[in-house]
């Protein structure tokens, strides 16, 4: 899937500026990314390729927190709550309601996160001076980006390529107003 | 903490003749110990320690579920819905409401599904007739220990000595108690 607008030129130096913070809200991003999978798992059991996939998934994502929460410490930051994610939030609000219509959805939302988090990944990557942390996040860039294919292999599994196609139309198109209208934070989204 | 209850001898044959199910099972609790993890992390970021154990926890337990996942793919074994596990809803019942009370009982009852896993996955690596499978199940069983004694640090990282001991004590009866009254399974609990 090919996000329909770029992230904004002004959210590199907004994040590189404000470093520490997007490295606590990058930990909590990977940490729902984890859980998300599980959720995933018990909820689908039942589709080809699924269980094993999320749980793949989750070691992955459990993994890239475990590497996060240690960068965070040399740093001496603490993760403390979780804020919410007004983008995340935005986007888990375009779920439709009966089940099959639910679970398509779902795999598409994770696969636009993912999509928009390997931009911004991307994104620092180029723009961190410290060279072990910009190969870092360019590594985790790499990644997400495999993530985003994951859940459109996915969502091909319980629905047909013209179901898949346009929904994904429509759910690119709203991503794109949901990050066009946000304010810019020191975030991952 | 000592399990004040061996498992009935009665269990291990059982679970032997009807292998493929306890396998399932062990999968669906392979999920949900990750999915604590990660819920303890989520609820108790401030607790020393907590977010980067809790992390490397869940990385941990997300690839026994993977690994488990490919025993039962090679026995043509599908995950199915989870049917719920009544010895942990039992444990779950036994959680006290205040905030401290509960966040004590939450890693108490999680050392103790931990130990009582632990003693069944031994049983199985001695039980089982295939090398490998009895290796990975001594491997697991192993690890499980480890992750007890770490849920008994983080309780006494948020309460006393004494106030951890006497409830622990207590848990430990009620645990007794529940696995003694539970029928026979064909699953790790």
């Amino acid at each position: 899937m090919k996000l329909k607008v770029a992230t904004s030129g002004a959210w590199l130096p907004h994040a590189l500026a404000h470093f520490d913070e997007v490295l606590v809200d990058h930990a909590h991003c990977e940490k729902k990314a984890a859980a998300n999978a599980l959720s995933l798992l018990q909820a689908y059991p039942e589709v080809p390729g699924l269980p094993a996939q999320m749980a793949r998934l989750a070691r992955e994502e459990s993994a890239h927190l475990a590497r996060v929460l240690q960068v965070m410490e040399a740093r001496g930051l603490a993760l403390g709550r979780d804020g919410g994610d007004p983008y995340a939030q935005g986007l888990q609000r375009l779920l439709r309601h009966g089940a099959k219509e639910r679970q398509l959805d779902r795999f598409l939302v994770a696969g636009l996160i993912e999509a928009r988090s390997c931009e911004r990944l991307e994104l620092l990557a180029r723009g961190l001076e410290d060279k072990a942390l910009a190969r870092f996040y360019a590594e985790l860039a790499q990644s997400e980006d495999g993530h985003t294919t994951l859940f459109e292999r996915l969502a091909r599994e319980v629905a047909d390529e013209a179901t898949v196609a346009t929904r994904l139309e429509h759910l690119l198109t709203r991503e794109a107003e949901l990050i066009e209208g946000l304010p810019l934070r020191a975030a991952v989204h």
